[in-house]
Order: structure tokens, then C-alpha cells, then sequence
């Protein structure tokens, strides 16, 4: 019998770019099943680069993360012991649950999910809160139409990936900012891109987007931030949209950036620039589920996901996230 | 016989804040009248913010002046010959024209006024392009609902006047940010806003905002842009909505300014921020006018007019435009 597990905790509140000292690894007692609950093991954990802004003090639209508190996130495991009915050991579930070997939750507030048909991993990447933001940062925000240019930075990102290729999907010519050469060949060569553009290697971006997008840019579907995003906004075209869906550039940062003021830019070309939270579109994630399925089923769609493995190389793969290390969903698998 | 005319000329483009030096009054031949064509006396000029952009060599949403050509912009005349049929002399209409004494236009693109119930000024004001452009602003893309908090900055001037009465008629609490006690005394004695503030007394115009608006800012119709945007949006609410009206602090800059980036605030509260331009709503200026004048034959609207009196005093109009002379509509009445 199951007693205990290993868990991740927050130790202390990041300054600035996080490391490993934030976090601790230890083990704590698991409390008796109670009715209508589940004993789960986990299986694949996923990092997020908005687990960032959890871990300030402050305010934001999700509490932030309590100090010296196991840490949660979206995890994928299978039931190993059932106290809800209906519910039976060997199935698969996702849920909201603690960066923990094994956790103990009710059953509502858990997912489960078909694993026959889709890869398992495909419910913490396209058909998790990952391609729902994608897809709602998408088509309810941004809005395209075909043959408008689109523009995605982070664009081999978890979300950005994904953003593309909904994009393209919906007949624009799209454009991704990536930090590799590598970067660049998956999202040309796997995900279809039109163009990709190694930001890195560039000293001034808008030569090369200038190049890629000759009659300027419709959509901006922004993941990154600061000064890549400057870049972006010379070239918005007149009633461009701007999804504002992660500022990764600037979230360890300890003080507001500073950049060039984006008024007259945005409107001299009547620019709607809007932030976004998935969670605002919740009633709309069934329907949202079953296109983003049709599209993974007829090959349209492709959810790259990049697997470290191991409980305790979790906070490695979160700090990468930073670096730029993962092409696609980042996980972890137990 | 008229058959000339005094007319104001760009004789040279202004770099950073314009001076009087950039305009010319010359004296020029009138054209002999061509069939279809009004000879138009000026009544009344309009001087607006945007002129300035106008200015600039680049492209915008609107053509660029010429150099050493007439100044174009709204004004209200009087018809003093007419080779237009349907057109007789004595008749009053508005049009884009040049600043001339008088001007000879195409009927086409002149627009008859009814200048027997309401006062001819409102046509350059509330119910001319000042009027509908805080009209689409307001109710298109703020879209206020009963009891949100808004923000308007340059309060007193020509758009901000309206938008923030149109905003008290749909029920918001208006906060007004202003430049000068006499200005802070109209917008809440004569236009009913529920709070305003003399920006110039603050050192941090935060502290007197966030006493203005405790439960944090719905709308911001923002007219100004600069370090007075900053204050507003550091008080944002969730779902809160920018309206990117104008941007004169800005306009005079010969270099892009800097300044906090905004990104993360309009991520986390999931704002919209958009810019927009009322010949985008061409379509809609007849239901607006008809509301627009209800409000007013009704009371609930009141459109402030500020008038300076003779032809060479246009530049000075113009130039006042930016230290904040005015309250309202400025106009010059010849």
C-alpha cells in the first residue's frame, strides 16, 4: 500500500530568472482515501511558463503559489485506487494536482480522458489548456482570414507551435520567431510554416521580417515580448490585431521594462491589441476540443512535445522553459 | 465680383512642436466657378490635434500636407454663388475645405446644414467629426456597461468632453484627467463628470487616480498617451478596455519616447487596447447623429466650444491646441 510520495515544493520566491535553489524535493505522508476520491500516480507532468508569474507575491488572474507549499500544475495519470464510482483503477485522468509522484484528489475534480484513439501525451499539449489557449488566442482573438499575414514569436513553443499551425490551417501565411537554427527547421519542415526567422542570429529582426512579410502584418500572436515584439509592431499593418497570450521576455524581470511607446503605432493603424485568458472560454472547450481532434485525426495538426524523464528532473525542465531548451509541449515523464 | 482670397500654406514641416513660422498667409486667385461647383464663404474653421500628423512627411491613416500648399480641414461656410443645382446663396454647409477666406468646392462634396434649431457651431463640434469620433469611441470600442469606472484623459478637449458625457449617459462613473483648475471646474460643474483631475498639481497623478477610482478603471479613452497613460494603466480592472483616441503628447516628439512596457498589465487583465478612426464607421454617422442630437435638444449632452475670432489667427487656433488652450471645440470664427 501506497503511504507516501515524493513532492515538489516551492522554497523561496524567484528574483529574477529562476533556479533550482527555488525549489525542494521532498517526501510527505499521503492522507487516507476518502470517499469520492482517487489515489493517482502520475505519469506525465507539464511545465508552464505562466507557473512564473505564480510564483511572485503578488496579485494575478490565478493565486499565486504558496511558499514552502507542494506546487500544482496540469498532470496526466492513471488511477491506482478508487474510493468514487465509476471510477476504476488503470484509467487515465488529467487534472489540476500537486508536482507529486502520487496524489490524492476528489474525482470531480478530475478529467478522465480516452487514451485508445490519442496519444496520452496529446491531453496536457493540443488538448490541454495548451492548444485551447492556441486555439481560442486564435480564432476568438486574433480573428484571421485567409491570406492575412500572421506573425507568431515563441513560435516553437508549446502555444506558439500550435498557433501556427491553426493559422495556417485557416489559409494565412504564417511566419514564425524562434530562438535556433533548429527551431527553424521544425517549424519549416514539420509544422509547415511559411517562414521562420532565428532571432538570434539577427541584429536588427525587422530586416528579415521586413523580408518575410514584404506587405506588412495583419496578425501578431505574441508569446515572447520586449524587444522582439518592437520589432513586430513597425510593420503592423491597419486593423491588425495583437493576441497578447505570454510576455516570457519580461516575467523575470524584478522591474518594469522599459521600450518605445506603441500609441501612435497602434493607432495610426487602428491595431486591437487584447490580452487573453483561456479560462474566460471555458464553455466554449468542448467544441474546441472536437476541431482540434478532427485536425489531429486528418494529420493537419501536429503537437510536437519535447519529454524529459525522471520526478526529479521536473524543476530542470521548468528553468528550460527560460532557456529556450524545449521545441514543442514541455513534459515529464514518471 | 469676388476673385481672390486669403489662404494659409505649410511652408515648412514642423519638427517637434510647431511654430508659427511654419505657416504663410498668402493671397491667391479664386478659380472661375465650374458647373456642379458652390462658391463657399468661412464661417467658422476647425483646428484639430490630428492636423499635426498631417504635418509629418510619412504616411498615415490621412494623406500628408503639401508643402507650400493650403492647408485642408473641416469647416462651415456660407454659399455665396452657386452653379450647383438644388444649391442657392445664403445656404450653410460643411466640408472638408481649404483654410481660405472662401473656397469653390463641387456641391458633391459639401453637406447642407439645417442651422435653424441647432447652433451652427455644433456641426464642427458634437455633431461634426469631434462629436462622432468620441461617439464611435465610446460606445464601439469601449462598449460601456452601467456603473463601470472610466477614465478620460484630455478631459477638456474637443473628443474627450463628449466621450465622457456619453459615457455618464450610459450610466458610468466619469473621471476626468485634465490640465488646469479652470478645466477641472467645467468638467464637473458644467458636463457632469463625477470626478477631475489637474494632472499639472500631481506630482504622482496615481495617488489622486487611485483616490478617484478605489474599485480600479473599466475604460480608459485615452486622448493624451505618455506618462499620463502610465498612471491609468497601472489601475487597470480585469476585461478593462483602452481606447486609443489620440496621442498628442506624443505627436510633437521628433524621436519615439520611451516608457514602461505595458505588455504583462494587458496580459494579466486581460485588457483591449485599440486604436481606431471614425472614417471606419462612415456607415453608422447617420444613427449617431440622430442620438447625438437627441442628447443634445434633450440636455444630457452639452458641447463646449472655444472660439477665437479672425482668419490670421488660425495658426495661434492651432498652436493653442497644444499647450491646452482650449476647452471643447476649438474654433475659429472668421
Amino acid at each position: 500500500m501506497i503511504n507516501k510520495t515524493r513532492a515538489i515544493i516551492l522554497r523561496k520566491r524567484p528574483k529574477g530568472l529562476p533556479t533550482s535553489e527555488i525549489f525542494k524535493i521532498i517526501t510527505e505522508p499521503l492522507p487516507n482515501l476518502q470517499k469520492g476520491e482517487l489515489l493517482i500516480k502520475s505519469r506525465y507532468i507539464s511545465v508552464d511558463p505562466y507557473m512564473r508569474n505564480r510564483m511572485n507575491p503578488g496579485a494575478s488572474y490565478i493565486a499565486p503559489y504558496v511558499l514552502n507549499k507542494v506546487i500544482t500544475g496540469n498532470l496526466l495519470g492513471e488511477v491506482i485506487e478508487s474510493k468514487a464510482p465509476g471510477y476504476n483503477p488503470g484509467e487515465s485522468v488529467v487534472g489540476a494536482l500537486g508536482w507529486r509522484e502520487y496524489n490524492t484528489a476528489p474525482a470531480k475534480q478530475i478529467t478522465r480522458i480516452d487514451v485508445d484513439k490519442i496519444p496520452e501525451s496529446a491531453y496536457l499539449s493540443t488538448l490541454g489548456l495548451t492548444g485551447l489557449t492556441a486555439y481560442f488566442g486564435m480564432l476568438e482573438i486574433a480573428r484571421p482570414k485567409a491570406s492575412e499575414v500572421v506573425v507568431i514569436s515563441g513560435a516553437a513553443g508549446a502555444v506558439g507551435s500550435i498557433a501556427g499551425q491553426i493559422a495556417r490551417i485557416k489559409g494565412c501565411r504564417v511566419v514564425g520567431i524562434t530562438g535556433s537554427d533548429q527551431k527553424v527547421l521544425c517549424l519549416k519542415e514539420e509544422l509547415h510554416f511559411d517562414e521562420a526567422i532565428n532571432y538570434k542570429k539577427q541584429g536588427n529582426l525587422r530586416k528579415p521580417l521586413k523580408e518575410a512579410c514584404p506587405e506588412g502584418i495583419d496578425i501578431y500572436f505574441d508569446n515572447v515580448g520586449g524587444k522582439i515584439s518592437d520589432s513586430v509592431m513597425c510593420l503592423l499593418n491597419n486593423h491588425s490585431r495583437i493576441v497578447l497570450c505570454g510576455q516570457i521576455a519580461l516575467y523575470n524581470l524584478s522591474r518594469i521594462d522599459r521600450g518605445p511607446r506603441m500609441g501612435p503605432q497602434l493607432l495610426i493603424h487602428r491595431t486591437r491589441m487584447q490580452g487573453f485568458n483561456v479560462y474566460d472560454y471555458c464553455s466554449g472547450f468542448s467544441k474546441a476540443k472536437a476541431e482540434i481532434s478532427g485536425w489531429l485525426f486528418d494529420g493537419q495538426l501536429k503537437g510536437p512535445v519535447n519529454i524529459i524523464c525522471g520526478f526529479e528532473n521536473i524543476p530542470e525542465a521548468f528553468l528550460g522553459l527560460f532557456r529556450g531548451d524545449n521545441i514543442g509541449k514541455q513534459l515529464v515523464k514518471l
